[in-house]
């Protein structure tokens, strides 16, 4: 590396884009060496992160997310906030991996000096199995964006670990052509904050309002862990005024979560939550670096490979005399 | 438990449904004295499985999804096969975890005699990380069901496993409105052996032609493992004859598959596939489980929650002391 942590952790508290763009580069890269200056680099950050709204984004592939991200984005940066976009899903068509996408989306935010926007890395990070977004937004409110936007693309996995980051989980939603619900499920309903019906014109208002309040019925059912009505708001993405909307929504939420001291309590939690993704993850990598391991792993997967034996009885089997070994 | 292992074998072998229903129950249960018979039985069970086809099926919410595996399971049937219906993802909404779903999905196909649905599992099977569906199949193959479907939704995880488990991986696609793509992204395009757009009429015909063009051309610029060319066919999961087509095209695939000897290599090497997804989670489970790590976790994952430490670095030394005190 032609800088040193210091250097790179003084750019990025200057909130110099190109220290901030190496600083997420070293904490994604799987490298052994990278790794321990990764970890120096996000100790010394740590103490420094935190101060920001982060809001996840969710909503089924064409719901309109990106629009949504750009417009919500623009008038941030009009309220005189510094925004960072993410995105956690790594088949995540921020920048890359839309097969047909177009480049230009985002177009007006990509070109603002005061928003960064990051494709999740490719893949390969820790097997695909963990990504570093979480790492990724601590070095952006470092370098003192206050917003970050958090986008997920698809149901479970990916929601869950967006939900597991943000303050405020938005769904942006359809008005479903015969399937009202748009295949919501109870899962990503219960971790939502706000919901903003997308696409609505004078067309069809009178279907979202149906939507809508078969939406706000549904949500009834739904035990929440603090006393927040979930809103579900109308409009279109490109709309600036609607658009607003959702932000008064996301201020509301996030002053409420404040009020009701649950909004620190949450952060710990997602603090200790992260912890714990990584003890598994770390735990799995350095049992497959064990030699009593690496020796035999190969010999039993070959052997499962026969389809004449159970690959998670052998598994089991294996794990057990690994840690008899050890 | 009332009923031996050997009986609850016997029982599968000869396709008895309460006795493959109670294997399934075992499989998923995180019980430590359930997790060794379970064991017992797939031990036994794994010789006499693999007789399936085994077909996934992913597609957006709201693509008919349901309406297509009731059809499709329903020719199967007609055409002298036994079909069994899996999920994979654990928000799916089989039988279950549907919001305001209707519980009349699939109703034919869950009146049939050679048909078996089985629903995911609820939740917590080793802590929501992995699931039972790979074993499950394993069962219903014992018993006769040579006809697997495992239903996926969303986009990601939950498609990378379900990629990991069957023969022919199929995509239920729709006519985007305004969003011809329906964000599917190029991971899930690699994956994806047959597209068939779903509710498609006279009247959206040249829509869907469209479509199929811009699919196909798309499709092009993949690299496939094999020389198989991806059919995109158009149709409706209503018409049984649209329905067969898609069946034609299974066929075609899974022979073309096992002339080019591509078939059991694939088949060998999800098995070892899924003994390294079961080694995972197994060690992380072990090692929890032992002492040099629960006493010291909690008070770990506490200090995480201050917040002005780094989870990830702070995991990084956690793991490092756990294995070297092991």
């Amino acid at each position: 590396m032609e800088f040193s942590i210091e250097q790179l952790y003084h750019g990025i508290l200057k909130g110099d884009r190109r220290s901030l763009a190496r600083g997420i580069t070293l904490i994604e890269s799987v490298h052994p060496t990278h790794r321990v200056l990764a970890d120096q680099l996000l100790d010394k950050i740590a103490p420094r992160a935190g101060n920001s709204l982060r809001i996840g984004i969710t909503g089924v592939p064409g719901a309109g997310k990106s629009t949504f991200i750009e417009q919500f984005g623009m008038s941030a940066i009009q309220k005189g906030h510094k925004v960072a976009v993410l995105a956690v899903d790594p088949s995540s068509n921020i920048n890359k991996g839309s097969l047909l996408g177009d480049k230009t989306r985002m177009e007006l935010l990509s070109r603002e000096e005061k928003a960064f926007i990051r494709p999740s890395p490719t893949s390969g990070f820790l097997g695909g199995v963990a990504n570093a977004t979480f790492e990724t937004m601590l070095l952006c409110e470092a370098a003192g964006y206050d917003i970050v936007l958090i986008e997920t693309v698809g149901v479970g996995q990916s929601e869950v670990m967006v939900s597991q980051m943000c303050d405020v989980f938005l769904l942006i939603s359809l008005i479903g052509a015969g399937d009202e619900l748009q295949g919501i499920k109870k899962g990503i309903m219960e971790m939502v904050d706000i919901i903003f019906i997308n696409k609505v014109q004078e067309s069809n208002l009178q279907a979202a309002r149906k939507a809508r309040a078969e939406l706000i019925h549904a949500l009834q059912f739904l035990r929440r862990e603090n006393t927040w009505k979930v809103p579900v708001l109308l409009g279109s993405a490109l709309n600036e005024k609607d658009v607003l909307n959702v932000w008064k929504s996301v201020e509301e939420f996030s002053s409420h979560k404040k009020d009701e001291g649950f909004f620190y309590e949450h952060r710990k939690r997602q603090a200790e939550d992260r912890f714990e993704f990584w003890v598994n993850n770390l735990i799995i990598d350095k049992a497959k670096q064990s030699n009593a391991l690496s020796e035999n792993f190969d010999k039993q997967r070959a052997k499962a490979s026969s389809m004449l034996t159970n690959p998670s009885s052998q598994a089991r089997r294996f794990v057990e005399e690994l840690f008899r070994d050890l």
